[in-house]
């Protein structure tokens, strides 16, 4: 039988382990599998691009176990009052070709780009980092500051939304919590005094969320929405005073904020500085930048995760969707 | 909700509907889906390889609806008891990215790739053919055999299996039903006065299921078995004296019986054959090749058959795999 994490069954894990452990847990499962990057087997993930948006199949494997995500970006669905972003995924074991285990999606990855955020920022945002700068506070927003919370220790958060509404709801979800929220009148205001600026909005277009002016000396950017080719959010000239990282160049380079840059343009992967063999931060003057644009790699980590955490528990169900006929060859005997 | 159609449920329709007639409505979709070829987003399927086998993910889309397979070939699976070929699917919605529809693959890809050979022989194989060869008695020689009957009338089987067992597996299958089988001592005998020679076997290596000499003028050769980069069945020479007919030529290079061929090889595409752009069989004395490897569209076909025909139906379930809060921004507040 193949096993499945239903939402209902994530929204129990995550209030019963709490949202900073999941998040925890899940950035160590991400860092453990990015420093042994050459046993996956990598490629930029398979889109199916359409007017309204994307469907994209993200799969890899260690050798031992594969597995995929099925993942939608359609930022226009927002204002038919549906899901920008949707998702699920499943590991299967190599030796077999068994698939094993199904899950939801849209909440574990937002679990997961916000651990991945926050585990970047452990080797790159400068040390003691106390205040956070949040443009954009949609779907991921929470999730990003939970991670920031779990992994660094920020909790005074500096926000601004070109939609009121999604500010009242970041500020009405982060009430009598830790968190000190300050919201602000536009983007320039938002980080000032910011040691990270995080980046989270959802035009399927070159935007200029943040502008060379706003960025000053020894800030670390976690740059999240820019992840389609032709949406990018940060002016160009930022990126040219910056030391840049990213996850998988191959996929980064057609989906992140350096589609903006020459193909020459010096830059990092993030497992090279999480194995050591490349520097993070080097001073406390420069500017850093995580081009996230979320790899496979990081749902396999997250897959993993949630697999070990339920296996043997009530959140993982029985689902019917292996025929296994008895004799190995007759699977036409099912239907007798 | 999305959809779900369970291995149970698939068994309940093949049982309600019989098998011929689904097999029947499955062809029709798939040629009317060929027949608007040039609406689909079309690539050669994603393979991971490994040492034991191979996993692949075959997506397309017509622009309205996104369908995609994860399957796996694992030939040895057969010595440890276990399925070689398992499967599921999933059609989405392109203009919201949603996933509506799930379904166990397993026995719908013995389906669909059954009804695909039938589909094709009705353009290739001789008139009036009333007796197929099937060497290989496997895991998708009953859907040959019923897809066959149903959609051009054969129902003399001339059977050969180096595995003993099954053959038995196959004539019990079929035994009081229209079909007369005839058990061969070899391929050879096999193929004495068949009009059509079905070759479906499963070894990952170059094999000559088929040898020249088998092989007489006016016969129409379904070869399903070889599927995979290093995987066929049929001797070269065959293929030099045959015309030859594939599904996607990009995918069928790799993969098929015309890995064996130079590249500029005259090869013919069926959805033209389906058109009628291209002839089928143009002669009596023509020895006509189906270089079967199994398509996305085909999968896409039989998912739309199936998603249709349950419908509203108790075969499909609901199953709760996507995160939809009432806020589309709110997705964090389903957590709180």
């Amino acid at each position: 039988m193949v096993q499945f994490v239903s939402v209902e069954n994530i929204i129990r894990l995550i209030k019963a382990d709490g949202i900073e452990t999941v998040i925890r847990d899940i950035a160590m499962q991400i860092e453990c599998d990015f420093k042994r990057w050459d046993e996956f087997e990598k490629q930029p993930r398979i889109p199916s691009h359409s007017e309204k948006g994307v469907i994209e199949l993200m799969p890899t494997s260690d050798g031992e176990t594969y597995g995929f995500k099925y993942v939608n970006g359609h930022p226009l669905n927002e204002d038919i009052g549906m899901q920008t972003v949707t998702g699920f995924g499943v590991l299967a074991d190599v030796r077999t070709g068994y698939p094993k285990f199904l899950s939801e999606m849209t909440i574990l990855t937002a679990l997961r780009t916000a651990a991945m955020s926050a585990l970047t920022a452990r080797y790159l945002a400068p040390e003691n980092a106390k205040t956070m700068a949040m443009i954009g506070t949609g779907c991921q927003a929470e999730f990003q500051a939970y991670a920031f919370k779990a992994l660094l220790g920020i909790t005074d958060l500096r926000i601004f939304d070109i939609d009121g509404g999604a500010m009242d709801k970041f500020t009405q979800n982060l009430k009598d919590t830790d968190f000190t929220v300050t919201r602000c009148k536009n983007a320039s205001e938002a980080v000032i005094g910011a040691q990270v600026i995080t980046t989270c909005t959802a035009d399927k277009k070159r935007a200029k969320i943040l502008t060379d002016n706003m960025v000053g000396q020894g800030v670390h950017i976690n740059a999240i929405g820019g992840d389609c080719p032709g949406k990018t959010e940060l002016e160009k000239s930022i990126l040219l005073k910056s030391d840049i990282f990213v996850e998988y160049p191959e996929q980064t380079w057609i989906e992140g904020e350096i589609q903006q840059l020459d193909e020459d343009h010096p830059i990092t992967e993030l497992w090279e500085v999480f194995t050591g063999d490349k520097d993070g931060r080097t001073s406390n003057g420069q500017i850093t930048v995580f081009d996230s644009v979320g790899f496979a790699i990081e749902d396999f980590s997250a897959l993993v995760y949630l697999h070990n955490r339920v296996e043997g528990t009530d959140m993982a169900e029985d689902i019917d969707l292996l025929a296994l006929p008895k004799n190995t060859k007759n699977l036409f005997g099912l239907l007798v």
